[in-house]
């Protein structure tokens, strides 16, 4: 089933802006750091989805220049698909632009590609699939 | 509980933007007019939330104003919470910023209040409460 994965929100403080989710009365969770995207992230749990709170940890870092020049709020929208591969294939059918053309793999094993905002009205849009354990 | 509700995405024309999501095999449901607001939306059912796509149908709507300044993208993200009330109220004790005040009804019954980005890490965000039938 498609459902929402979660939301990465760009922000320029984890320490700042946690503090209105806590207040909220959700469950912010630990700090957890991603060298090789130069970002640290807080999650969110919110039923199904989840909200990732990114703050960058190295200016030249994607979430760094996007705070720069749009300043902080949703840098992407992830959305869970039952079976990527064919998603993609019938997408690229259609014309649907993406950000880089193969499919990658997460760190939890997950498979991922990013569709570019022009083919989804202006939303940077992950596309994920879990993958199950054993495969 | 509290749930991501829906997510509002503000594009230039909903014929153009529901073509991706059919395409990923979503279920695009049919055009709503929103006379007062001066839109129509058309809803993207995803699990417990849904993405709904707004275009505008007048120059001055919100929504226009934001598709001109901004460029299509992510207007608001509603989040579902089970007590608006005392939800607002431990909120405004922390200094938090609302674009306005006061609790408002909706079309369905339901309440919301809209959170300024600058609380949230840059997104506006809608908290929303279903009342249940009969009160």
């Amino acid at each position: 089933m498609h459902t929402i994965d979660h939301l990465g929100v760009a922000v320029k403080s984890l320490a700042q802006a946690r503090k209105f989710y806590e207040q909220l009365g959700l469950n912010v969770l630990g700090e957890e750091l991603i060298p090789h995207e130069k970002v640290k992230v807080a999650m969110i749990p919110m039923g199904e989805s989840r909200i990732e709170l990114i703050e960058a940890t190295s200016p030249d870092s994607v979430i760094a220049k996007f705070v720069k020049k749009r300043g902080e709020g949703l840098h992407h929208v992830a959305i869970h698909v039952p079976d990527l591969t064919q998603a993609v294939e019938q997408l690229k059918k259609t014309g649907t632009r993406f950000v880089s053309d193969e499919i990658k793999i997460g760190a939890g094993g997950h498979l991922y590609v990013f569709v570019h905002p022009s083919s989804t009205g202006g939303v940077l849009l992950e596309l994920v699939q879990d993958v199950p354990e054993g495969v």
